[in-house]
């Protein structure tokens, strides 16, 4: 392993730390590598050591590239420079990704308490967007304000377009309330965003990776929190492939959003409760839930309830349920592709 | 094992099967048990084996008492006889809890879809509430109607003496939106009610115990889904101890309510934001805000902020963060408990 | 799922626990399933019930049909009874296996202490071998004597018709010292059959599944002894297969015997140790070898230690890995067949 | 993290690569931290870099000080070089101790392949033994001929003075057989020494940490071997103990011996079976087994087996489970400690 720290702004003291792992020779069948970013908590005061290092370890193990960024803290955390300093460091990973033996599409953020509310605010205004967030007891709405005024809500900002995330808090944290990650879990379900998350009983603020050489072990602690590290190393895997043996990744089986309902245009891949809002798809569908009225399942429950049960599941998967022929299906995809969504 | 299977309602065809574990003997530690209610799920249509028995073996493998309602269904789903139901169960399971060896202060209740919203509702309205909650991708909110219109949304009826609930489910949940955990997630934070929550990223509806002989296994699920299982066994640790080796049970490591914001009298157990609500007590704690701001850590942030930091935490935390001797805590806990809350 | 206790032999107060799980309707991906017969420790004087049900509860909760055994003790546990308890018990399970939705040939036996002799016995001098045998902080040499006189060691009869192992111990047995587990495996290797090992640093003697509900919570244990009941079921997946949502389940992933050692005749799967042993195939293989060595990874060893390190591998992965064609391969292979085995 | 590497010998290109972690600061309750010495495998002709930095990764995640020896191989590889090597390392960590902030006996050395044949000759021969030593699929009899015609056998040295041990191998290993591993575990037994070993089912050789960066995923490999890292932590933390929160760490639970059968003079803590060895204190055991046969457990056996029975349990054991008074344990304990052993 190579280790470097980088300045990106001397005047600010930003640094950029990286942890670079070789390829090829005795990891033959490795040709880049999927990368972490990870940005440490500390009020916007500081960047916390407990929440670097530490955190790096468990991700280069599992083969990442690993980069440290510490942002602009304490008179020089005033928005928008720390998001500045994370849209520097992240285009600088995906620039010298050739060099750096990095997969530029496949890297990831990290982020603990006010460096969560970083990850959160790179995911959702980020000039250079994540492909994944992970959030740790992170600030996520206006209570960032307390420790860094100028700093924005990144609830109401989540869009179509942010990122897979993987949110984890302990329930009992005393100086973050844990409502940060559930408001954030919200807008993430709004927006048909992919995630997981994990709140765990007790744990307090500031675990870190939850090891006892991190967190002090006479803190209450349940013993599931440190479960997170691994978890989100099995949760990346579905979202950036795992190693194929071959030298690339396997295909990811999580997709950012869980259907087509943010698309431009609508399609068999929407909620059959987003193309019943659409005018034009409504009519296509009427007809086909009406039949599906006379199926068995539905004897007990009249035309309204259908309509509910079936409003969160894809069409496609409707249709296939109801044994619809994938001609069929396409069929109507087709004809639902043509309708602007909206 | 003794096995039998109560009937509670002939007419209705509610059953009660009691999964039954010896004490003492070769057990010669074990005095009681503590107690698990599965309520299965199936749409207030059916009861569903799959959520059934897979589900007991665990907690009997566990050390409890197991027992299975299977409750008012199909065209006795009417409100209220499911949860009279669950009512009749749980009081008999309590009120038996000498022969049966069960401790009748730690009796839990899981329930899967409906059956979740069903084990919801006992943790909110029931006569007779459990101990702990455990909600398996529960319908919880006004979703409900879809498969039983006159059941009751549960979210809006969380309560003070709601108990400690687990919460799990997954994010691609097609059937029952995971908007319901979430909403049910923040219902018990605004009340300030001890959780633990997993959403997973791959794992659909209905899932149970996501082993591959309950779940087909080519459905798409994240390898983390099955790990509820041993993660609630773990946490209901924390809400009812363990077998201490002496016949009863540990201490428990955590309490129903995080904090004495929702006692009839105010204490230094309250958070500082619920203290600084109430006109009385603001008075007692302004001057002692105003001496924190001289502080070191304060430095860089103005009276509001410090009041904004501190707000979520337990007044006796900061007091003993900021190393007030435990004499001036404990005098000024008896100041506000002369106090009503609201 | 059903429950009953078979009387075996009135007289010698021999039973069988069923507990049987349904298959088909809710669970209609599962036809059949595998078995799982117990024998409870207790050095041949009873039959511990903290072997039995807590043990049961695992692998019904991983979709087994189990069976507990309590055979012959105390005034009746004479050899052979115990064994032929035994052979009856299985021989009851594959005969009636189409009645009990059991896979006949997907049968294992789990013993434990003195249970655990029975299990190796029936693993090595059984009418009724096993197709997979489990053992617990076994009795398996002659320290057996000291409770049941007339029993025999089990580490000499390990033959080529042994089933797969699991063996799994306390290194602070002070019961049954650990060299019985030790000596097994030993035996175990040298006839090539395929095992599994876990041997816990601290754990005592007895302690079944290691639950807090079975074995007082304070003994000292590491808190890894618990593991073995999760992973002996990922192992007899292994060998087994798993569940493969149409009804069956997946092939296997482990063979009995590690290479064609101990067939009737001689092939390329057989080890070069194997072939080298017998003069015809010697005959053969030395040429191949000798042009080995003229190769680049054998540059600084003489002929006699390429031989000593390819001895143990498999003559085909020896070959594929000299990069060999595979027409080579099979045409050896053939003429490797025609050599009977020793 | 601060990272460099030492030259040990130049002429045979030795290095010491030294991961050293931070202790203060944010880390306010460590002050020293425990060590962990890697030797890569590589039959002795190189060190291979996948059992190096990957493994490193694992133990500087759980708070260690990590060291990489890359020792002589190759044209070097004679013996004993290697052995001479590792002193140096050793002796080199312990004697820098303040500087690195290690504490000095709290050092354990791992090592792969034929880096485990270094690993076992370093805990059975070496000048520096280490504190806990871990042998991963080593080579630890004379099959090490085969790559290393002058390295030495280590089973036979096993002596009293060797250092708690973790086996970990796979039963599949078609390069070292794992026959290395079942016979030094046998060697440990006989001489009394604490140890924990796992063999896993399917792993082969070479499988380093388990990770897919690290083992093609192509090949065939049980899901549990990637256990033994986290396994091997929580063992470690038995022997060394772990942080306390307070500066230091723990007590650790596991002796390096079990009983007191190797030290220079007999006790109470001496197995019963090496009591009865010594003429002496035999003359002083006979009446106490003789009084324990009239008890009810021993009812069914003669003196005999009486004998075999307790024979493995330690004297203070067996007299604390007869009922024994603890001043009459401590009055015998007294009698035997003047008796040397043997």
């Amino acid at each position: 392993m190579t280790q470097q720290t980088l300045v990106l702004d001397e005047k600010r003291n930003v640094t950029l730390t990286c942890y670079l792992q070789p390829v090829g020779g005795k990891f033959d069948y490795v040709r880049r590598r999927p990368a972490m970013l990870i940005l440490p908590g500390g009020a916007y005061q500081y960047c916390s050591d407990r929440e670097a290092d530490p955190v790096a370890f468990a991700y280069l193990k599992a083969g990442y590239q690993v980069f440290i960024l510490r942002y602009s803290v304490a008179e020089n955390c005033a928005w928008p420079a720390p998001l500045m300093d994370y849209d520097q460091a992240m285009g600088m990973i995906r620039s010298r990704a050739d060099e750096w033996n990095v997969y530029p599409d496949k890297v990831a953020v990290l982020g603990f308490s006010a460096g969560g509310h970083l990850a959160a605010a790179a995911a959702t205004m980020g000039m250079q967007r994540p492909n994944a967030a992970l959030l740790g007891y992170a600030v996520t709405g206006n209570d960032v304000k307390a420790c860094n005024p100028t700093a924005p809500d990144c609830c109401g900002m989540v869009d179509e377009k942010t990122c897979p995330c993987f949110v984890f808090a302990a329930r009992d944290d005393d100086v973050v309330p844990v409502m940060n990650s559930i408001r954030f879990l919200e807008a993430l379900t709004e927006k048909g965003i992919a995630y997981e998350s994990h709140i765990y009983s007790q744990g307090g603020h500031g675990f870190s990776t939850a090891e006892e050489c991190v967190q002090n072990p006479k803190a209450p602690k349940s013993a599931r929190v440190r479960s997170w590290v691994e978890d989100s190393i099995g949760w990346l895997e579905e979202i950036f492939g795992t190693f194929d043996g071959e030298g690339g990744l396997t295909k990811p089986t999580v997709r950012a959003h869980l259907n087509g309902d943010y698309e431009a245009f609508l399609s068999a891949d929407c909620t059959v409760g987003c193309l019943l809002k659409n005018e034009e798809s409504r009519k296509i569908l009427m007809p086909l839930l009406a039949s599906m009225q006379n199926g068995g399942a539905a004897d007990a429950m009249d035309r309204q309830n259908v309509e509910k049960l079936v409003s969160p599941m894809r069409l496609a998967d409707v249709l296939k349920f109801a044994g619809a022929p994938e001609a069929a299906v396409k069929k109507l995809d087709v004809q639902l592709r043509a309708i602007p969504n909206r």
